[in-house]
């Protein structure tokens, strides 16, 4: 009867999750899938770790599902699929940690209101993080529940990567640079050492791109800087999101052109990067197989916005040994990393097209100065080990 | 009778200006001096070629003088201390040529029409700079007037330099990184053949560090890339100015902090950068005076944006050949040359500490990677070429 260990990563409109056993003190995946469109077309589908559908639920069109709901079904298919299994904690990707959180902690009341506090710091993301916490709490407030932080990989900053130069009235509410996907570079941190010593030793830049996308400066495993700041609208341009703006075009956008904070939210969230670049998608895949011109652009600027973050990121790092590709487009394009590669190549980093082709995981020749790999990352695994670790004491009591 | 060219440099509270004497087709400085305080205490002072006063004029605490007044003023003094001298044209400084002009331009009626629709993209400076232009025009219809343009280097960006990853409905509008401080980069570029000329022909960083501040990547003279981007407030921190910032943090100053569109600008333009971080002084040789330790992690977090930004600027020019301090703090400050040097040193710059003390112009040793220069930049000095060069033809004229 294996021990469990579920991961939930709730956001506005969905509530992904991810179930680990726990043998030999290892974790394995069983089973993972989401609860998506919420308040429009729930939907729900459990997949096993080899990918094949093993469960699935439809509510119907317009139908508005709470995450209580979600959270309930959820729980009904696991004891339902998992009879036997023993659920001993549950890991939350939580994307905020603010300053004081810098690394994964066991849920109270306490710890949750703490981290209602940093709402104002993230939005978007920071009230679907913390729900599930609550309605577990509610229902079970004996099962342990731990929140992983996506900024708390950064702490390890300088000060000096942390700031903006702007005045402590404004700096005293928590405005610095954070970083966003923690829990991915850890993992790549994690994976490192048994892949490629040298650059977990050494000055490596990864580059998580992602729907998401930003890239992390590590020096021996730990973050020296990011291009993701404040909010995780900033550095690299994304599927839909801006990256890096010269702050006055905000000024611009509310005198000259009317739009209201929301507008501009809208905007550069959710009709920048990519698709906004292109006016044809967000996705990758879609614009490396278009012919058409804006598409091309787009892919362009993608590549060299990467190339010039990477320089800023070499420059935190006074050197640069490694890149490391991942996350979907980083783990699943090609094209791309090659480009980036071609782009950075005065650096010298040298491309086995080979290598490359097949996913490497190392894809510079030997003799490149600078080596470039392809690492996988899992964020919920990374999740799944925190939660392990912290609920380790308890799960003693709770076996024996 | 030496021909003489006038150089206004207007902004909102005052009026700068330099005369040139034409002799042999080489143009020298006779006096320069401003108009300052318009609004508030006006208050004109003129020098000599060697920076000895020899005019000055107060009008009283609390009076204000029109722009029209001011260059009145400044008329009746040159008429009456280059008596004899016969003034043959007028160069403006212009913050903004937007899209259309990426020259000096013989300004006319509806060239100034043109110019004034660029207020929105820079609405505190371009229509301060028209001024003049429109009041000379007026007077002396006859008076050849050029129009030199802050942005026009920059105009030998790839589109992809020059792009925000927005869509077109903002872009449009022209919304896109345009690079300033264009006339002092112009002026650095005429003067690395004389003085430097491996660095006029490969991959060279110029840092205009004056009160703003900015990187200009350039290439065999050429702009390649810039810190600077849609607005003069984007890119390095400055005296006074924030520099880079997520764009998500103004959402916040709006959503949560309460702010509006004036409250961030003053934030952001005045209220800033050194001044902001410090709490104590926008001014470089102040805080380099300070023991204060918020002066000291000012100056930290001034040097070590520049190297983050050297980075991405070497990122642009695929390699790093060399770098030129100017303006202000660059030509002044042998602290902050050291500083950055030695935080960018990995590149191979390797600083002669000796060269640097005295100035340079050649600050790296002999056997430097990367070489690094001290290079005085004059604006004043670039526009009255570009304005000697246009009005050539009627200059032919009037002296036959």
């Amino acid at each position: 009867m294996a021990d469990v260990i579920l991961v939930l990563n709730a956001g506005s409109s969905s509530i992904k999750y991810s179930a680990f056993d726990i043998e030999d003190e290892q974790l394995e995946l069983v089973t993972h899938g989401q609860v998506e469109g919420l308040f429009s077309s729930p939907h729900f589908v459990a997949l096993n770790a080899k990918g094949e559908k093993i469960g699935e639920h439809s509510w119907g069109e317009g139908v508005k599902l709470e995450h209580s709901d979600a959270i309930a079904h959820l729980g009904a298919f696991l004891r339902g699929h998992g009879a036997g299994h023993h659920l001993i904690g549950v890991g939350h990707r939580v994307v905020h940690g603010g300053a004081r959180f810098t690394k994964p902690v066991l849920t109270t009341p306490e710890v949750v209101d703490e981290l209602d506090k940093l709402t104002p710091l993230a939005p978007l993301h920071q009230p679907h993080n913390l729900k599930p916490i609550r309605i577990i709490a509610e229902r079970n407030p004996d099962l342990p529940q731990v929140a992983c932080f996506d900024t708390a990989f950064h702490a390890t900053q300088d000060p000096l990567a942390q700031a903006f130069a702007l005045p402590e009235s404004i700096t005293k509410n928590g405005v610095r640079r954070y970083g966003f996907h923690g829990l991915s570079y850890e993992y790549i941190a994690s994976a490192l050492p048994g892949i490629a010593p040298d650059a977990a030793r050494g000055r490596t830049v990864v580059a998580h791109l992602g729907n998401g996308a930003s890239l992390c400066a590590m020096h021996a495993g730990k973050s020296v800087a990011s291009t993701m700041g404040f909010t995780a609208v900033d550095g690299l341009m994304m599927g839909t999101r801006c990256g890096n703006l010269d702050p006055g075009v905000i000024l611009y956008l509310l005198d000259e052109l009317g739009m209201n904070a929301r507008d501009i939210e809208d905007l550069l969230y959710r009709k920048s990067g990519l698709l906004g670049v292109s006016g044809v998608s967000g996705d990758m895949r879609a614009l490396l197989a278009s012919s058409d011109e804006r598409a091309r652009f787009a892919i362009d600027l993608y590549v060299y916005r990467i190339a010039r973050e990477l320089g800023s990121m070499s420059a935190a790092l006074q050197g640069l040994d490694a890149i490391v590709f991942t996350a979907g487009i980083g783990e699943h394009s090609k094209e791309i990393r090659q480009r980036v590669c071609e782009q950075v190549a005065w650096w010298g980093i040298e491309l086995d097209a080979k290598a490359n082709g097949s996913g490497g995981p190392r894809i510079s020749t030997a003799s490149s100065k600078v080596s470039a790999w392809v690492i996988p990352t899992n964020e919920e695994l990374m999740i799944a080990r925190h939660a392990l670790a912290l609920i380790g004491d308890k799960r003693e009591g709770a076996s024996a």
